[in-house]
């Protein structure tokens, strides 16, 4: 592998953190499960944010930043696999292949979900204890992005509501996991956490603009899940509640907010640029230029 | 409370985890599930281990102590939650009272859950840090005694196998949080943990084997829960395996194995006699008289 490049250093960590727990007498189904909801894998973006914040902080506990990196994937994945659930979204796909419990069945969706959680938590204690008083910092932003009050759990909880606040929803489904990893990207190398968190805030709720407008604009060949569930289970929505072109300019608007939420640091221009290349991902331009047009988004 | 009651003690530490993560906006229904979940509670077996294992050490880290007896208790209220759920054994009731994916629905159940495995890690990562290097090997064995490759969700996981091995299921199910319990205890207080893991292995054996013995031979009404529940799922269980009078000799053997395994240390009278009583609770003597006779276990 090129140590260098993130996403390989990334899939070599996330590797590494799976194949620790497959032996050893795991029953072979569920191993099959959580590798289906690892591998191949989407962005990589929170771990990729994560990295790269260490990398502005001088990344001088390597193998914590991988373990905070791998964490936060997990925990990630973890979330999708539950989302997908017949009682949740009921999605059949996922990046372009069946979801978890469609190709495993439902309950081991539940335990693979159940499994990664644990093994997020697993692969943070077995980072080698160079500097063991980051630990509990950096686990609990780590798990205050997914838990409750305002983590991914609670963000998903909203939906049970019958009145949800847009923002606090998608604050917890979303923001929350994007600012632990830009905070545990400092904290794994002993930095500030506190001047990363609008940067992951922003970034987060710039995703979930483009997810709402991937939902409404999208292709599903493309996109490699179904589209238009958000209308269809009736979630709150941005595209649905600012209109298309409405909810592309707010997307804009959040991802330079999150550019210029980047503190002076050395890597300042690499994560500028991250976040750009990510936007641009997320939501081509060209699409926003044929929205903008008063044209359909996919062509 | 009285602090020297280990069951006020548990439950204060219990109420303030889940306190501490209630307010700040958190989804009322998902707290309300949470709760549901973890208040009364049960017997409270694993986190009295903890206790009572961290107290033959000398239990001078107090607070890491209760964080790690409320992150097992969280875990095993997890499992229980996620276990009741549809697609598993699709229980209707627990504890005598509703099961959570039944008052609540499935969604909160399933979120219930994952906030709960969640919460475990919270827990632990705010204990106040007298002792930051017990954090990752106490973190990593409580994970251990859930996750993979030999955990509860491993446990369960084995259920989705065409070919189960009985001793490994029971093993994964029951016996690795059992571990976990006596092993975190003695952790926390800065203890040698592989003294405890055999007391832990037998405990939780004798649980799985005295739960399939209940399944059988119980009156649903004071077990809380449904009976019948094994044979009608096609499980693994030791009472259909080898009888119930076999697997009622089974139970006493490993009862009395456990007691046997305490180490030599000051509390460990108290801990024979804890093993005992929990013993006597899981399953009456009165039980086996009858059953040894010949009559139904339960009049």
């Amino acid at each position: 592998m090129d140590p260098t490049d993130p996403i390989e250093r990334i899939h070599a960590a996330l590797e590494a953190a799976v194949a620790g727990v497959e032996g050893g007498g795991c029953p072979p189904r569920l191993v099959a499960a959580v590798r289906h909801a690892v591998f191949p894998g989407g962005a990589r973006i929170r771990p990729q944010l994560c990295l790269a914040v260490a990398a502005a902080h001088g990344d001088d506990d390597p193998a914590l930043t991988d373990a905070a990196a791998v964490a936060l994937e997990l925990l990630h994945c973890a979330s999708l696999v539950h989302d997908d659930l017949p009682c949740f979204d009921a999605a059949a796909t996922r990046r372009g292949r069946p979801s978890v419990h469609r190709a495993h069945g439902e309950r081991l969706a539940v335990l693979a979900g159940d499994a990664l959680i644990v093994l997020a938590f697993q692969a943070l204690a077995q980072a080698p204890a160079r500097h063991p008083a980051r630990l509990a910092p950096l686990l609990s932003t780590i798990a205050g992005g997914v838990g409750m009050p305002r983590g991914i759990a609670a963000g998903q909880a909203w939906e049970c509501e019958s009145q949800v606040p847009l923002r606090e929803y998608q604050a917890a489904k979303t923001g929350s996991l994007f600012a632990a990893a830009t905070m545990a990207g400092a904290m794994a190398a002993g930095g500030d956490a506190g001047a990363w968190r609008e940067l992951g805030e922003r970034l987060g709720e710039a995703y979930q603009v483009a997810d709402d407008i991937r939902d409404v604009a999208a292709d599903p060949e493309w996109l490699g899940k179904p589209i238009g569930r958000d209308l269809a289970l009736g979630r709150p929505s941005v595209a649905r509640e600012r209109g298309l072109v409405g909810a592309l300019g707010h997307f804009q608007q959040l991802v330079e907010t999150a550019a210029d939420a980047v503190p002076p640091c050395r890597g300042a221009s690499r994560l500028r640029a991250l976040v750009h290349s990510e936007a641009a991902r997320l939501v081509p331009p060209a699409w926003s230029a044929r929205v903008c047009q008063g044209l359909p988004a996919a062509a």
